[in-house]
């Protein structure tokens, strides 16, 4: 048997709501686009985008149009080796809105394992409480 | 002028797909949430987890649900202080995901910060290229 620890645990009210985890970055795809555009002030081109971040084109050109709608890529047309191209660019406003969540990425990883040194968890019945 | 770089990027296909970023742990709220309990083998009643996370009733409810279904938390119900309670426990593979997915975070973060250290954005036109 295991008991419920009653004490108010010590925790402040919101400590877990990480308000600065931007909803933009935060989905896989836009998180991988937006960690390979970071490193290339010049751009990358949507077929490579498209192979490193593993999207069919019509998903990229989604996540694409809402990290434009952001403002935090430029979107470029151009012809190269007689094909019409998209070139994808990072914005200045872009690469420190990312590094800001990535910071608070930073705190969220330190904060669980932290927190994963608790015990191990006791399995069985908790005294008081019946399984849903 | 700023010339596009035509060399294909060393990269490896999918490198930044991020194949194990679990899509049940990859929610603003439910990163708080298992946060929140991934330290409490004993775990936490609803109204504490609300206050951490900052979150309503209802969406609390509705997270808690998702989690509860993959098997990542128990939910136990009891009558504390007069009052029916609902108490949430972190399961023993919630916690062994939890933490594989928090080491996925981990190398985002590190390929983030490697490839933020490339120069600083030129702006102006990338040459050959038309914005949208």
């Amino acid at each position: 048997m295991v008991t419920h620890d009653k004490s108010k645990p010590e925790e402040a009210s919101g400590r877990f709501a990480y308000e600065g985890l931007e909803r933009v970055f935060h989905e896989k795809a836009r998180l991988g686009i937006m960690t390979s555009l970071v490193s290339r002030p010049k751009g990358l081109v949507f077929s490579d985008l498209k192979e490193f971040c593993q999207l069919t084109d019509g998903n990229l050109s989604r996540h694409l149009q809402v990290l434009y709608e952001a403002g935090y890529i430029e979107i470029w047309k151009g012809v190269h080796r007689n094909r019409p191209q998209t070139l994808c660019r990072i914005t200045p406003l872009g690469k420190r809105k990312f590094l800001e969540y990535i910071a608070v990425l930073e705190s969220v990883v330190a904060d669980a394992l932290a927190a994963a040194k608790a015990p191990a968890q006791r399995t069985g019945v908790v005294e008081g409480w019946t399984p849903v």
